[in-house]
């Protein structure tokens, strides 16, 4: 099989566990490298820089898409984030499987970009579980609920743009649900093309011989 | 997930052990239908009748083309093959996964009249080890080996065409290789229609809910 690693784009419903579940995966499996976004909104309290995202001003942002530095880019709530090239680029060419944790604009892009890439959308285990997890513990305020709510049927409308659709009801579970798709992808022929031409060749290679 | 079996192609070229891996695959698990094909050929020695093949006649085999009474069919050196409709769709219909082993012309049927079906290839290990089996021991004719060599070289121009190719080095290894390809293709969006209905139902019923 191919040695380069494949670029794996997880979205998924708030609430879903898409961070914890990506976090299991990596510390189940060494072939994973996680991907960190850039964006321009303000660090929230606990957020480390290069950790959850690398933080960044509107003018360095928009020299990095005109350097074509960005796989990537989208605008989400007024600020842009998108993915650094570099760091996926590399980490693909040394074998690692790098996870993009983006929303659905930014996933839709990427398969046009990379049709390659696996797509995973991750889900609570019911619908019921879902409105449960955005209504959350009646704290919040009617307006965030309202927003999340309005992302949450955004982001329903698009799953069928997706690969795969894994439900988080076990964390390990899960992680070891979205590694099988991993492997699963490493067997389509788009990857397997250094395979199929050594066949091609040892065929005609025996026609020739068979022949002479 | 839904209730209703995949139906999964299996095609490979000749000597990568097909037969026996679809065997082992059905040993190892129960959810596996394994559909037999209808033929105009003749049968060989040792073959027997609803096993190998449902052997019958011209005639009988194009009045069942005519009633529609095949999922698919092909020519394939003068003869006819095909699979009957009835018993695919009574397994998947059960919840069985249906596997038919098929050469090219047929898996291309399938895939354009069931967009929902898996197509798997089966390789030997090498392209040296594909040629080694097509020469077989030296016993057969070159005329035998002339054929298998077309055949070998059509196949392989197919392969892209497949959505998984799987090399068949240990038998048991590649079974349950094809057994996660298969759980892998229960995790597409197509398959996963009544989920997201649901979730969809859900946040339009919290939508309105919420706004009364």
């Amino acid at each position: 099989m191919e040695k380069k690693g494949i670029l794996i784009v997880i979205s998924g419903f708030s609430g879903a566990g898409k961070g914890t579940l990506v976090k299991e995966l990596m510390r189940r499996h060494g072939e994973y490298a996680l991907s960190v976004s850039m964006t321009t909104r303000n660090p929230r309290p606990g957020e480390t820089e290069g950790v959850e995202y690398f933080f960044t001003d509107k003018a360095h942002f928009e020299e990095t898409i005109a350097a074509d530095g960005l796989v990537e880019y989208a605008v989400y709530c007024g600020n842009y984030y998108g993915t650094p090239r570099a760091y996926v680029e590399e980490q693909l060419e040394a074998g690692k499987h790098v996870i993009l944790e983006i929303e659905i604009q930014g996933a839709l892009k990427i398969k046009k970009k990379f049709p390659e890439s696996l797509l995973v959308f991750v889900t609570p285990p019911s619908g019921e579980e879902l409105v449960r997890r955005l209504q959350g513990r009646g704290t919040e305020s009617a307006e965030v609920i309202e927003k999340r709510l309005a992302r949450a049927v955004e982001e329903s409308e698009g799953v069928e743009a997706y690969d795969y659709i894994v439900v988080n009801d076990d964390l390990g579970e899960c992680a070891e649900e979205i590694h099988f798709l991993v492997e699963a992808c490493r067997r389509a022929p788009v990857r397997r093309g250094a395979f199929i031409n050594e066949i091609r060749r040892q065929l005609s290679g025996f026609v020739k011989g068979e022949r002479e």
